[in-house]
């Protein structure tokens, strides 16, 4: 099954947002086994989006569209889809009093306007949206061969089905997350001409480099293997993601289980987390779960690592400050500084950039009451690692900062 | 002259990368008087591919593709391009002779399949990299409009001027910014039968809302104007494009500056910058003119502040250090413990986040020596605002962040 995504709004195409439901939306599908060949995006323009739509149809089995659903008059989206499927605007009443309601919980009125919500193609089912008053449309469209072109060497089906949700990112994700999801598990099922379970689990490693994972897993990664084992390196993180595609929940669960645990021993320690775990997300869980607290001192990294802890899960039981300096400070001198200013259990450092091209990331415990005398360094154990400055420029700071939290999570 | 641009790649279909180059080239092109109509987004994928250049050769009068340029097997971009012009692929030995050339000058053999590099649709001009191996094309593909079609009542030309760039943005936008601009220019020269210069400048506010700006200036947001004017908000920044279209550079500027001068004139102080500046740049650069430094410190906005004043144009002369603190300390108290860590000239806040729900932006001028008696705070001149914490969750620090750099500013 091949799918497109159709993005609509002027707002789009002439570059004022950045379309991030396309990607979100691809990802989601790919979860589900279902390949996205095309994204389309296309501005407020009626016989434009027609055009789209009726592409669509001719080249895919499954269409997501998102935008163009609100009340005015540049939200052509259900209007494209009628003509697109050569069928009426019916207004549902039910429909209709459903977005009523909506307005008079708000205490408010409802505009003239919102009544054209309330259209959907004959045919169509609305799908039902919690968070606003634009509800989405699920419809099959039959498909119309051009002449003579009946049979198909692409493999389509007889209809395409196509769901349309606002352009909101969390309208749209909870939509999806709710009734689409499922009306696509049902698709799926019937696609195959059986019951269809697809799960995947995302298992992610720091400290390793692609190939050499590769290496050290024994022959996985290969599109003939049931589950599926895929790799993909962003910003020096690898990831392993299982899936599986079985008749059951069951077989499904017990398949990623027994891959899983393969990667586990394999990879040990270079394994940080799961699905969407970031470093961030263990080293302060991992804390909080200690019952000890953090302050972080950075130099030369304009306070991406403050930013990055401060916003980990459990951040709020664990950071306690950070200290962002400028220049090339000494790293002892920023640890001790940064114990002086709080009373915590743990210090991450990195820094500095000095001449010798050389970047330390560090992380340095309190030492137990009274145990620092005089002439010593007033510190506890310092665990520090050292790394050359080579790397994509824009990139590298950011990369230190992972290498300063993955320090911490292996201590 | 309507556009669309093409990015091919199954990295971006399956949502592993965010598309941006379309976005910007879709800015790119606005500033140009040329409106994109479409975003095609394609897998790797030949007959899939094929079929996109077609359909955007009937509907549009200039594509901009980006991706699928490279060397591998998976790079289909020159022989699709050949096949929905109905062309065959030539090698270019000039070209091969360039892309040898570089690898020598990289002090490496170039490899096979590098060759495929060199293939061009027949017709095409190839496009100079500077940063990489894979050349651009060029290519004017006519038109064959389907029997009995002949003329459109779409108004497009006989021919459709086709530009295909590398997916990799440094290389892309290097490209753009220079051959293909200038073609561009040539074309919009063409297509309208005349000599045309295009010229925008944008004129950046903050502390005003969208309707109270448009209120202050006379009737210059008009669509019928000469030049045109544009407003739009994003993230509590106001920004008004003036955009010139005329036979001369000199008459461009004229126009412009005449504009600018009546926005300048109305909105006064709320001006902050101009086209690429942002509010830190701002900020970091009177600063830096006035030969004064700066510290920052901040609470529950986790690093935001400091980040976006260490990133400032100039920040390296100005910026000492950030102070990121967690819970709700007294912001006069924040304000001092960072006059005690940094001998600066100025403090910059934004906390507290208490009970209140009020938020401060403030910021304090370190007392001349001696100033200061037992008894006072030991702090300079300081100006505070405070504001209730409404607004959207996710944006609302960032607006906390932008306000306390505003304050700054216009000091």
């Amino acid at each position: 099954m091949k799918a497109e995504i159709i993005s609509i709004g002027d707002e789009l195409t002439d570059g004022k947002i950045q379309d991030t439901n396309s990607s979100w939306l691809s990802r989601e599908l790919g979860d589900l086994g279902i390949r996205t060949l095309y994204h389309t995006t296309v501005g407020d323009e009626l016989d434009a989006i027609v055009d789209v739509f009726r592409t669509a149809v001719s080249r895919v089995d499954l269409i997501l569209a998102t935008g163009g659903l609100g009340p005015t008059a540049d939200d052509l989206t259900r209007e494209a889809i009628a003509k697109a499927a050569r069928v009426p605007l019916i207004r549902d009443d039910t429909l209709l009093e459903t977005i009523r309601d909506m307005f008079k919980r708000r205490g408010r009125e409802m505009p003239l306007s919102n009544e054209a919500q309330a259209l959907l193609p004959f045919g169509a089912t609305a799908i039902h949206n919690p968070n606003g008053t634009a509800p989405g449309i699920d419809l099959t469209i039959n498909r119309t061969f051009p002449e003579g072109e009946d049979t198909r060497t692409s493999g389509l089906r007889d209809s395409c089905r196509l769901f349309a949700v606002p352009g909101v990112p969390a309208e749209m994700k909870e939509m999806f997350r709710g009734t689409v999801g499922e009306a696509l598990q049902h698709l799926i099922d019937d696609h195959a001409g059986r019951k269809r379970v697809i799960r995947s689990r995302t298992i992610h490693c720091f400290g390793i480099g692609e190939s050499q994972a590769e290496a050290m897993l024994p022959d996985i990664i290969n599109r003939n293997r049931t589950p599926r084992v895929g790799i993909t390196a962003n910003a020096a993180v690898i990831s392993l993601r299982i899936m599986a595609d079985t008749p059951s929940e069951q077989e499904c669960r017990e398949q990623i289980r027994e891959t899983a645990e393969i990667i586990y021993r394999k990879l040990g320690d270079f394994v940080y987390g799961e699905d969407e775990d970031r470093l961030q997300d263990v080293v302060c869980r991992k804390l909080k779960t200690a019952g000890q607290t953090l302050a972080v001192v950075e130099a030369g990294t304009r306070g991406l690592l403050t930013g990055a802890i401060a916003s980990g899960d459990g951040a709020e039981a664990v950071f306690q400050g950070g200290l962002v300096l400028a220049g090339t400070p000494d790293i002892e001198e920023m640890i001790a500084k940064t114990f002086s200013l709080w009373d915590v259990d743990i210090v991450l450092a990195v820094g500095p950039y000095g001449p010798s091209g050389q970047t330390t990331v560090a992380f340095a415990e309190r030492p137990p009451a009274g145990a620092s005398g005089p002439g010593d360094s007033g510190l506890g154990r310092v665990v520090a690692e050292a790394f050359p400055r080579t790397g994509h420029p824009a990139l590298i700071d950011d990369l230190f900062v992972r290498r300063a939290m993955d320090l911490l999570r292996r201590r």
